[in-house]
């Protein structure tokens, strides 16, 4: 008998391995594969996690999250979602509230739908709680197509999972598209969970949230990447109080609380404008997609910051394309990390101008060029 | 079909919640039922993680945690564990590594045995991954029934669970029986995860892991009670490098990693004598057994900050102790939190002098007077 759990055996990381293994052989790289905002934590934050240190909030907090954060998503939740009834919990990071999800809802059998491109958490959290992953392959266009939705959901499925905006795809669905899938969800008795971590960057549109259309909708978000705090762990989630409550039991015996100081320094943060931010990528996403729409196919990217782009004919796959970027210093992330596909490549814009640029010539040459250069 | 996991549904948080919930009722009680220190985090830990947030150590750490702690902790796990190959990996907190051994150990249907009274996660994080629970009661000594153990071992255990210092009993378990468990343990193929978040609390021996008697053993351990970090959320585990590898592999997708700046304070931490701490809880020890050794069995108490005490002759239950000592401003904790069993009562020192002697007072007349007063 293995040492090793079936669960353990079953999550494959090898795909993401593979790229940094590859990145860990050239020397400063033009980076392009970052999943992170490339400015700071903006610095009134900092002063309350300082303020907090220094004022002995370094014990647990209570579970749910301590109450002036609560309170002030509460308020915020109630403003966007009139009449609901919705409970709020203080998550460790967005993946903290994506896994308290998930173990609320799924059991051992039980199938997750989601949309391929998809973020990589959504397959191995559903594999980790013995679930069964339900890809629906989305591309070309990263919209949802509902005759493809209806036939994936069976009886076994217990959750869809949507992002909008998406990581890789940068894909932001329409309001009536959203309410079409809670509506879709809540006519097949299925949880419809919300991933909106990236709220934040929505650059042609004002974001819009399904949990709007369906008090049934479960919705996790964080301040990792809207205030790059990736590395404090600090989110949330709001929903169903029965489904709340739960993931709260459940943050009980696991990630315990957010990290108690963090957790004042988000309080800040839902002070902190992010606009010039968001301004700035929005401003990077046309940059980007100016230099690169002639030589690539570009869809989504209405939101997030991030491309993913079609390889150009000729290129074998994305994995391809990425190791040919990665022997002229260009580091990016093969499709295929995210989706069953391996013909597309995403490209990061969460880094400084002249990076981006140096990043576009290799791109332009790669594709102008092709694969036997 | 109902919309919750069974997982979720399985974890019966209702225990403990009733003890908070009839604590909420009494205004400034007497609080013996702390689990962690009553001293603030040791400066020139809030100061390193002061400066780890000042000079941008904000974003996502790598998973397994910043080298300089992983390698402070490999150093000093080598010199402790001479000639065995362990892998490292910083956690969120202790429980963070129970939480990814148990996944990387544990599948549907698995046994994970431990000793009863347990620490509360051991029982839900079973049940959490599926897997069954299997309580040996180890009343009243605290000390270690190998025939016991030997029925409760079976085809289906995966991992047997220890932990010396324990929490509730405070029980240390001596070199000779630690050793003869991690022997058991490799005989019968199930690998033995020691819970060591009480290490630095020892009183009347120096401390010993069973890991050194066995390369095969896992080990959790953190700075939450030592340092006084609870809220922090850093830990670390050291153990055979394939489990470590499958642990950090799924803390890849669950808690992503330790947060960053903390990592930067735990590197801090391990040059923080804690001995004064130490020295300070050993002389409560001592004050509150002396004080209540003539009213009450009190076995175990040689480490962590916890008496676990039977309820004097007379008295029903652990339960109807609590309620008659919250009645007079006293909050305890009922034995059956952490127990099948009801006749205990689990006192923490971990508290100002004056605080234990008021708690002290009302504990003796509860004593002496009985439930009929």
């Amino acid at each position: 008998m293995p040492r090793l759990s079936a669960r353990a055996r079953g999550v494959d990381a090898s795909g993401i391995r593979k790229v940094f293994d590859l990145a860990a052989s050239i020397e400063d790289p033009i980076n392009l594969s970052i999943g992170q905002p490339h400015f700071d934590t903006p610095q009134p934050i900092l002063e309350a996690v300082d303020r907090a240190l220094r004022s002995g909030k370094n014990a647990y907090s209570v579970t749910q999250g301590i109450t002036p954060l609560r309170e002030k998503l509460a308020e915020r939740i109630a403003a966007s979602h009139p009449g609901q009834d919705r409970g709020v919990l203080v998550t460790s990071g967005t993946s903290g509230g994506l896994m308290l999800a998930l173990m609320s809802l799924v059991d051992p059998g039980d199938e997750v739908v989601f949309f391929d491109p998809y973020f990589v958490m959504y397959r191995h959290m559903t594999v980790m709680m013995g679930g069964v992953p339900v890809a629906i392959d989305n591309a070309p266009d990263f919209d949802i197509d509902f005759d493809k939705l209806a036939a994936a959901v069976g009886p076994k499925t217990r959750v869809i999972v949507v992002s909008s905006p998406a990581n890789p795809t940068g894909a932001v669905l329409d309001a009536d598209t959203l309410r079409r899938l809670a509506e879709f969800a809540d006519d097949r008795d299925v949880t419809l969970l919300s991933d909106e971590i990236y709220s934040s960057f929505v650059y042609d549109a004002p974001f819009v949230s399904p949990s709007e259309f369906s008090d049934r909708v479960v919705v996790v978000d964080g301040f990792s990447k809207s205030h790059s705090m990736t590395g404090h762990r600090c989110g949330w989630a709001h929903g169903p109080p029965d489904v709340i409550e739960a993931m709260t039991k459940l943050q009980q015996f696991t990630f315990v609380c957010s990290p108690h100081p963090v957790q004042w320094g988000a309080v800040a943060a839902l002070d902190v404008d992010v606009t010039p931010y968001v301004d700035d990528y929005r401003r990077k996403r046309d940059l980007m997609r100016a230099e690169l729409a002639d030589a690539f196919d570009i869809r989504g990217a209405g939101g997030a910051f991030y491309l993913f782009a079609r390889v150009p004919e000729g290129w074998e796959s994305g994995t391809a394309f990425v190791k040919a970027a990665l022997e002229r210093g260009l580091l990016i992330i093969p499709g295929n990390v995210f989706s069953a596909r391996d013909d597309y490549i995403r490209i990061s814009f969460a880094a400084e101008d002249d990076t981006l640029l140096r990043g576009v010539a290799i791109l332009r040459e790669l594709a102008r060029s092709g694969p036997r250069s």
